[in-house]
C-alpha cells in the first residue's frame, strides 16, 4: 500500500486538539516521515505507527511547527536502542542544531544518523521502491516540497496462462515482480507470457508551506495525490500573501492547473475552530478535495 | 493558593500516555513553570492552565526530556502576542540553543525574553510573594533543583476587634496584608491590635534528576512538599546509580532525613506500565508519599 497518514494538520500554534505538521508516507511497510512538529513522537504512539520502521525523515523548512519534534524523536529512538540507519534531510543548519543539542546533553545517538542538508532541488532518495525529489516553494524562509514517486508497480498475474505452464503458486510473487520462470526441463517461460503489465507507479506530492505560486506546478503535474497548505479561508488572501501562506481556493487552483487526481488540504490557522468551510471552499474550485484529518490514512 | 500541578511524570521516552517532565507551581495567580519537556504547551492547553500567566521558567538541566518543549512554548507565546516579560533560567548554553533556533526561523520574539544562565547555587527570584533558590543535584550533566519559598503568609483577621474599632470590611484584605488602619479622627489602629500573626510561608522543593545524594538535604530540610525523582523501583539500585537516577526507597530516605512533610515521586522509567508499586515501596520508608500524577494539582 502507498498511503499518507496525517499526524498534525495545524499551523504554527497547537489548538483545538490539532497538532503541528507531520505526516507519514507508507510504502510497502517502510515509513517515510515528512516534517516533525512538536509532539510527533507522541502522535506516532497514539496512531500505533512503528517508529522503528522510519528510515528517512524529510524536513521542509526550519519554522518550529515543522521540526521542533525532530530532536525528541531522534533521541527517543536512541534510548529505545534503534539499530537501523536513519537519514534526515532538511535545510541548513539543521545538522548544527541537532548536534548542539546532543552535545550539551552529553548524548551519543546509538544508531547511524545521517543529516543531509538540502541545498537545491534534487533527488534525495532513489531506492528500489521509490524516488523522493524536492522542489523549492515560495515561503518566508528556505522551504522545500517533496514528491514521492513509486517505481513501476507490480505486474498482474495472468492466472490462466500461469496454470497452463504449470508454474507453482509459490512463484507467483516473483512473476508479479517481473521474473521469468525456468521449467525443470530448462525451458524459460518469459515473464510477459504469463503476466499483464502493471499500473504505472503513483505519485504523492507534499507542497509544504507556500504562498500561491504556479511555479510549483511542473513538479506536481498529474500527481495522484497532493497535499497543499490552506492556512486561511479565501477571504484572507491578503493576509495569506503577506505571510507567505495560501487560501483554500488558491490551493484548489494549483491542484486544478496541475491536473492532479486528488487534493488534501491542511496547515489550518489556529484562528479556526471548525474546518467544514475549508473543504467547501476548496471544492468549489476542485471537487476532489479532502481535509487532511489527524489519524486518517489517505491512499495515494 | 500555593500548589504544584504535574504536566509530565515520565522519564526520557514518552510512554503509557505519560509525558516528559514539566510542572507548574502556582502562587496567588502567578504561574512558574519548572522544566518543559516536549509537548508541555499542549499539556498546558489540556489542563486549562493559562500560558499567559507564566512569567518565569526554570529548566533543571539540558537533557531533552526536561527542555525540548521550551522553544515551542516561547514561540507560541510570541505568535499569541504575549506582552509580559518572560524570564527563563537554565544551565548554559540554553540561551545559545534558543537563539539559534529563533535565528534560523527568522523569528523575532514579540515580548521581552530574558534567558539567564545558572552558574552556581543562587537566589534566582525574589519578589513580594516568594523566593526561588537553586541547588546542585548529582546527575550525569550539570543539573539544579529549585526551592520555592513563599514569603510570610497573610495575617489572620481578629474579626471581633476589627468590628469593635469600626474598621470597614472593605479594608480587611489590607489588614491581612499587615497594614495599619487610620480612623477619620487620625488615630492609627496598629495592625497587631486587630489581627493574629499568619502562618509561616510554605516551601516546595523540586529535586530534579539526581542519584541518591544526602548533600541536597540541607536545601530541602523541613519543606512542606518535595518532589524527588524515582526513575526505578528499589530492586534496580545499581542501574539507578549507574545512570545518576534514584529508586523509590532512596527518594523516601531523602524525604525522611530531611524531615519534610510530604513527598511526591515521579520521573518514572518507561519500562513500567503501572505505578502502584512505586507508591507502595516509597511508603514503606516514608508513609506520606504520593505519586505525581499528570493533571493533578498538589497543594503545598
Amino acid at each position: 500500500m502507498f498511503a499518507v497518514t496525517i499526524l498534525g494538520n495545524n499551523s504554527a500554534v497547537p489548538a483545538f486538539d490539532r497538532h503541528p505538521t507531520s505526516q507519514v508516507v507508507t510504502l510497502d511497510g517502510s515509513n517515510y516521515l515528512v516534517d516533525c512538529g512538536e509532539g510527533t513522537q507522541i502522535q506516532l504512539i497514539n496512531y500505533k505507527i512503528r517508529r522503528s520502521k522510519i528510515s528517512h525523515i524529510f524536513i521542509s523548512h526550519l519554522h518550529g511547527d515543522h521540526y521542533f519534534g525532530l530532536i525528541g524523536l531522534l533521541n527517543s529512538l536512541s534510548l529505545l536502542s534503534h539499530q537501523q540507519e536513519m537519514h534526515v534531510f532538511g535545510p541548513s543548519p539543521l545538522k548544527e542544531i541537532i548536534e548542539l543539542q546532543l552535545k550539551v546533553a552529553d548524548t551519543k545517538i546509538c544508531y547511524p544518523l545521517h543529516i543531509h542538508h538540502i541545498t537545491e532541488p534534487a533527488t534525495l532518495l532513489d531506492n528500489e521502491k521509490l524516488t523522493v525529489k524536492c522542489f523549492r516553494t515560495n515561503h518566508r524562509i528556505e522551504c522545500y516540497g517533496f514528491v514521492f514517486a513509486e517505481k513501476k508497480r507490480l505486474r498482474k498475474l495472468n492466472a490462466e496462462k500461469a496454470k497452463a505452464f504449470e508454474i507453482p503458486a509459490a512463484f507467483y510473487e516473483r512473476l508479479k515482480d517481473g521474473k521469468d520462470y525456468t521449467q525443470k526441463d530448462g525451458i524459460v517461460i518469459k515473464n510477459e507470457e504469463v503476466t499483464f503489465s502493471g499500473e504505472p507507479g503513483k505519485r504523492y506530492a507534499f507542497c509544504a508551506d507556500t504562498k500561491y505560486d504556479e511555479s510549483i506546478i511542473p513538479h506536481i503535474q498529474g500527481a495522484d495525490l497532493i497535499y497543499h497548505e490552506t492556512t486561511y479561508l479565501d477571504n484572507l488572501r491578503e493576509r495569506a500573501e503577506a505571510r507567505f501562506h495560501s487560501t483554500t481556493k488558491q490551493a484548489a487552483a494549483i491542484a486544478q492547473q496541475a491536473g492532479v487526481k486528488k487534493l488534501l488540504i491542511g496547515h489550518f490557522s489556529s484562528k479556526y475552530d471548525t474546518l467544514e468551510e475549508f473543504e467547501a471552499e476548496a471544492r468549489e474550485v476542485f471537487p476532489n478535495t479532502e481535509l487532511a484529518l489527524e489519524g486518517v490514512c489517505y491512499e495515494v
